[in-house]
């Protein structure tokens, strides 16, 4: 895969990366990735996230469960990875949003190969064709009493409150002929 | 202007739309609007802002910081709108970052005109080409000690920690004609 790296703010003002991103994120996911404290990458499916721009930096914003494995790897790596899949491997979304690292070598399992990030610790995929470096710059937990009952009963009947990560985007690399494709 | 509504997530599938918030934010700046005590619509521009998909909804999340007069008003009325002004009016972004509201009745300085908003109290700006509609479902602050020096002494000098409000978007108003030309 030819790969082209994209200055942390450049990426916007490729239409097709936001739209690619928004809605392949709420259609059927996006991958987040983090190394474990074995020196493992384990990726986990996300649908959720909000991206823009705080503190002058381009941000991601990713929320993960403490329950989670891969919030203990955030919690030690401080980084983060966003990976989105190439449209014909939906099976990868599929099978890392039901899977825990804890208990799996996902990406050895997937036959999936790291990619050295070039700011962070936490390599991304290469198989995927847009990849996000991110350093997590801030974090908060979600407030209970700040939720309507609605997303309170529906998300969190168990509790396990996301911790919410901002995470400063500090390399974007992506597949050529995606770009190309746009 | 004749205006079409979008569903709240189908704007996510006009690629159009998502570059030009990101860009026109990190670029110029956008304006929330929410009413004040008096009834009154009191833009304010933000630079700052991420979106995208939480809790199975389109989010639209900004910070405001307590001393701003928009802060008071999204307390009181619990909703905002976004509005991405036209590319030939800057001076709208220019005057609303720089005056408050508390001494200033901008929309009428700036003979802007409130168009009624469908789902939310807070009116819109009936000049501007893209209004999403947002109700508040969740918000926190800025955790102090979890800033890193460069943006904590950079951004908060004097301390003045934003509050974090995640707008649900249920409606978007969108000028006919930029759809188009997208």
């Amino acid at each position: 895969m030819a790969r082209t790296e994209l200055k942390p703010n450049e990426w916007m003002e490729f239409p097709i990366l936001a739209r690619q991103m928004h809605a392949q994120m709420s259609h059927e996911g996006i991958l987040i990735a983090s190394l474990d404290a074995a020196g493992r990458l384990n990726p986990m499916t996300i649908g959720w996230g909000v991206f823009g721009w705080i503190w002058n930096r381009p941000i991601f914003t990713i929320l993960v469960r403490p329950s989670r494995y891969t919030y203990d790897c955030i919690e030690a790596t401080g980084d983060f990875t966003v990976n989105v899949q190439p449209a014909d491997r939906r099976d990868i979304v599929d099978f890392c949003g039901t899977i825990s690292g804890r208990d799996h070598d996902k990406m050895s399992e997937l036959e999936l190969t790291s990619l050295p990030s070039t700011h962070i610790s936490s390599p991304g995929i290469a198989e995927c064709p847009i990849i996000f470096e991110c350093n997590v710059v801030h974090l908060t937990d979600v407030v209970p009493p700040e939720l309507p009952e609605s997303i309170k009963s529906e998300y969190y009947p168990q509790g396990d409150f996301h911790r919410i990560y901002f995470g400063q985007v500090l390399n974007v690399s992506v597949e050529k002929s995606f770009l190309e494709e746009s």
